[in-house]
């Protein structure tokens, strides 16, 4: 769990918010933290991101065909700035996610969500400007196929862990997590990652060469945020 | 076969235009139909929709590489209002379906294509607005790699058979198939599922939780139209 | 290497620009040459063409994960006009491309980039329209996962070899290479393959059945421009 209070907690949000996967990740490697990947999670919502703390969800098979089971229903308890991440496997023949729940989510101030596994109703979520990111598209629903497993729980998406706490990004690249006690360290260097890149295309743009470029602001270490030097 | 005279077909086809894969293959579910989902067809032309009765296309590869083989030709012979339904066995390495067609398919009133292969020229088909589905995309022909089998005949779309008859409703969700002889049933539950799915969303959106929304417009039974009650 | 000089190449290129991959790959199967589809590429950027000849890169992964890797260096060398391939073995697991190669390419110049492997930064590629290719996208950089071993030696694109000096085009169908050798007469039989479906695709919306139409054009050998004739 992210210990920051509310404020804290927005005022980190808004510093996430001006970043993308990229910088976050390159961040994540200068710390040599784990795989933070989210592997095969693509946008169904291109140009929109999502960016929070996890709400996880676990989904399991029906094991027993001659019940009828109703949909899930958690959406109600996701706290607002929340990324609802829901594990099913990686499931391509059914879903969990379509165009009602992301107009609750919407309507809730819920961030965003990552599926791992298949949505539906991408043309209303892409038209709602809903940050929706699955492993696939269907149209077959989850009912009487999967039922919740449970909240709160962790979960593993392909191989890589995420916990409740964990911030989650999503944007046109993938998604990705961050682990709660490293989110703070890992903002401030992929922000010094922006500018140090900034730079150096600054540079590039102007003229130089860009091995020349790369070398005089320190992509060797880009959350080094040391201005000018060379490390040839 | 559908034994509906086209009066009745037209007006079929109309409230069909009106739904979407998600309802449709939630009445269909509701029915204990067996799998409707023809797997792995994504759009290419998205925001689109195909609709209407199966006209199928079987191709098989190509035994003797000596002599030439010309383009397959069946499009003059698709009544206006079909859905071409190409079995390509799910070929990632020639495609079926060009801009030539599309062209003429359009100018003939065809209601949409969906290729178990692939296709090219997505970028002319996407400016013409002709609602192409496929499994994937290439530019290498088919000519002289697969020859035209027979048409008219069931094939099987990756476990899913398509008749001669069979209504293919196609959308940005995927593709699946409607058994002649359930269509109109279908039609009337996906209407009724539309029509519970809208009542829940109104109240959800006006303030009320998920799941009691969910519960009181009979989530578990949405094609049963009765209105307001309790199923919990 | 092609042997064209430079404005002959660029007459080339500008005659290659106003082709597609569907008539390029159309004309190299009338002259019975190896495969050239590049397997699985897709665009990034749809609508945009990269045409040029190739600018072969090569990556390894890191045998050796105590040293610190710098990025690869080669933007710089790259001829403007060039199509730039790169190899990482059809990596999903880390990029070798983002929006700092794309800004510095646009500026120098070079036609596009082809990645057989991952890229990052696809929107910011997008907004600048810079056509890029590759067959999938990834955040995680390939800074310390993988190496530049060499530039300008033949690469093996999932089968289809890449040498210096081909011609490389890709588009919304995917990407191929033309060999050096046959870059003219692919480009003279592909006008003719355009020619050819220009008059059938005219005939049939003019009221011609395609059949009709196709067997009028000759469109069974459709770079032997000979205008109407009859080969049933």
């Amino acid at each position: 769990m992210t210990t920051a209070a509310p404020a804290e907690a927005e005022a980190l949000r808004a510093r996430l918010s001006r970043l993308d996967t990229a910088a976050l990740s390159d961040a994540m490697d200068s710390l040599r933290t784990p795989p933070c990947v989210l592997p095969g999670i693509a946008t169904r919502t291109p140009g929109t991101i999502a960016c929070g703390p996890a709400f996880t969800v676990r989904y399991r098979a029906v094991d027993d065909d001659t019940t009828f089971h109703n949909a899930a229903n958690y959406i109600d308890d996701v706290p607002a700035g929340s990324v609802v991440v829901v594990d099913n496997g990686g499931s391509r023949t059914c879903t969990n996610w379509g165009s009602l729940l992301s107009s609750v989510a919407l309507h809730r101030g819920i961030s965003g969500t990552v599926v791992h596994g298949s949505v539906r109703d991408v043309k209303e979520s892409r038209a709602a400007g809903y940050p929706l990111f699955s492993t696939d598209v269907t149209m077959v629903s989850g009912k009487n196929r999967v039922v919740l497993d449970r909240t709160g729980a962790e979960i593993d998406i392909a191989g890589t862990p995420v916990r409740p706490g964990d911030w989650v990004f999503a944007d046109d690249n993938g998604a990705l997590r961050i682990p709660a006690d490293l989110v703070e360290e890992v903002v401030r260097r992929a922000e010094a990652v922006e500018r140090t890149e900034s730079r150096i295309r600054e540079a590039a743009l102007g003229g130089d060469r860009l091995d020349e470029a790369r070398a005089r602001f320190g992509y060797a270490r880009p959350w080094e945020d040391g201005g000018d030097h060379d490390d040839r």
